[in-house]
């Protein structure tokens, strides 16, 4: 039988086949009109997909790069910093930290939870020049309370600006990011806008401009000043990625097609299509038997499962790639073995989310044992989908 | 009539078909088997192209990152080092080197030529713990003698390491890289192999590693140490550009397959269609009664060619887009208006070159008013063609 390979990975994700025809087409010099007209053209588009009046800008980079260039456009060696982390993924916040010499407090939740909202009160400090934390941690799948930590800083008096890893967050959340204050927010190409990874982008608030003025580690490559400069001429200050870019308007103008030209909308369209996705899936895991990992925060961008004690997640993994070629993520770190992951950011639909369901019984009865009535996944991941098309 | 857009810039330069339709179809995600066999081939494939025993690392960025993790990796704040610059990418290294602390010499030869050796041995000293250089700088299309730098490095008795970028000089130049001495040799993706930009490679000799176990620079996303025990796994550090990764692979296929399969004839095959379309260019504009800008060390990546005094380069390089679709460069910064680039790199043919000149006579008649006779210079290219063609 046909077996298409299928991502269910939370990032890379599937392709949007129109990207993948733009990016193939995408034969432009950088310094032309015609790329200044598509560079103006997406910068532009993604601050309606970030939702912001804040700079949005573009970086050729993986998401980390983006990362990597908050901590070094922002501090200077010595700042005290506070660091939220629950995963693999905050833990490369006190990395970063680190690397550029900052001296980070750490504020850990456990692994498949999110943080303590009166810890995280407890925690910050007058001393502290920046909040670090992820909108959703990738590695356990779980969402972090982004408003409600922004209100913590705000309503302590705190001057710390709040920088948020919105990797996996930004089109599978709902942000106000300049009605709660995220004076930066990072994405990444590879995951709800639809195309291969290579190219980050961050909002970045008029408080953050400031702090660069002043800020002392080295940055070149990812110096945002120089971007912020060159953006308003619709260049970028080095090379930047061109078919990806030209990936992404095209990803941009199909989520904006989706509601009718209206990219505001079509980013809640594809929020809330995640969140329904995510639900579907969980409720018909649950059905199977399988634990949720994050059961008190689950993500929208991908569910993470536990499998039973003494059981390798590894298995699953596998069974569902060589049965079915569809790829979905073991645990990462300390949690490898433990979980599995299945995403539901970015070109996702709900029959996708069916077959995968289908695929799992397979798995669940022939790899895990488990007693399965086939069509019993499916069918609770239907009632959701039934019971949100009612109330839509 | 029809008009092809047609890139003669360098970089981006023509992109290859097959590595179009590879980046397109590159629905993979970067921890599964398939994408790990993959990046273990390119990566074997780049030591090939690159011609050295030495490390080849894979960074998700433009040649600048790659730039960027020569210095960070290999400096700490305070570090002699000696910059050779002759243009806008060698001044690049002086700015790098500073925004990392270090404290650069400077030897500065005037756009459009080459250093002088003897000055070279003169600014070497002892303290200089790294020497930085273009092999070709693409902003006056002018080639270093890197082979006899490195000589006067090694002779001197100097322990400085040599850093080139080789962004356009990869694929245009014949490098001995571990006979020489080339600690780290930089190339970019958009250049002679024959993808968008996004991806830069760079070999790093193991005097080059040990120098990084001492710096002190911060790197986080460039950290060099961390991509090689990665490389090893067939991994990269963080998310790879895995659409290029896979046109990447595709390019240095079709490169081989030049050669039956060969890919290091394959590469010298390359440099060899680089450096006679060069010449057949170069010989195409004099006859027109232009002047080359780079007349004594002209590279093979690019051709620079000066328009009258009084005249602005940007004109031709308008005309040639608005009548043929032709996409040249401009001069950079104080070169703006004074010159304009003409590229060979990459997948570039001879009926390329032919149909560029046969553009150029239009112009020149045309726009700037010159006394043509059509077929002059397709004419003079010619007969560099059918000579190279009798002596190989």
């Amino acid at each position: 039988m046909i077996r298409k390979v299928r991502l269910y990975t939370p990032g890379p994700t599937p392709l949007l086949p129109a990207a993948q025809f733009a990016m193939a087409a995408a034969d432009m010099h950088h310094r032309t009109p015609e790329f200044k007209a598509l560079y103006t053209k997406v910068l532009a588009q993604l601050k309606v997909f970030v939702g912001t009046k804040n700079d949005v800008l573009l970086l050729s980079s993986s998401g980390t790069g983006a990362m990597e260039a908050s901590v070094s456009n922002l501090t200077s060696p010595g700042d005290k910093v506070l660091v939220l982390t629950a995963g693999k993924f905050g833990e490369r916040w006190t990395g970063l930290a680190k690397a550029f010499g900052c001296d980070p407090d750490v504020l850990t939740a456990p692994y498949g939870q999110t943080f303590d909202l009166a810890q995280v009160k407890a925690a910050l400090k007058p001393e502290h020049k920046i909040v670090f934390m992820q909108s959703t941690e990738t590695s356990t799948a779980v969402r972090h309370d982004v408003e409600a930590v922004a209100k913590i800083i705000k309503e302590s008096g705190s001057q710390a600006l709040l920088v948020v890893d919105g990797i996996t967050g930004l089109g599978t959340t709902h942000f106000d990011v300049d009605g709660w204050g995220i004076d930066v927010l990072i994405g990444g190409s590879q995951k709800a806008v639809m195309i291969p990874p290579g190219l980050a982008y961050m909002s970045v608030s008029e408080k953050a401009w400031a702090a660069m003025e002043t800020s002392k580690n080295p940055r070149y490559y990812f110096d945002l000043r120089k971007e912020r400069k060159n953006a308003v001429k619709g260049e970028s200050a080095y090379t930047p990625a061109v078919a990806l870019v030209a990936g992404l308007g095209a990803a941009l103008d199909y989520i904006a097609g989706q509601a009718g030209g209206d990219l505001e909308k079509g980013r809640i369209a594809l929020v809330n299509n995640a969140i329904v996705n995510a639900a579907a899936t969980r409720a018909g895991l649950v059905s199977l038997g399988f634990t949720l990992f994050a059961p008190t925060a689950p993500a929208a961008a991908a569910t993470a499962v536990a499998v039973p004690e003494g059981m390798d997640s590894g298995t699953v993994v596998k069974a569902l790639k060589s049965r079915f070629s569809l790829v979905t993520a073991n645990g990462q770190g300390e949690m490898q073995g433990k979980i599995f992951r299945v995403a539901h950011l970015g070109y996702f639909d709900y029959l996708d989310t069916v077959a995968f369901l289908a695929a799992a019984e397979h798995i669940a009865k022939d790899t895990l044992g488990l007693p399965v009535e086939f069509g019993q996944a499916v069918a609770a991941a239907q009632r959701v989908f039934a019971a949100q098309a009612a109330s839509s």
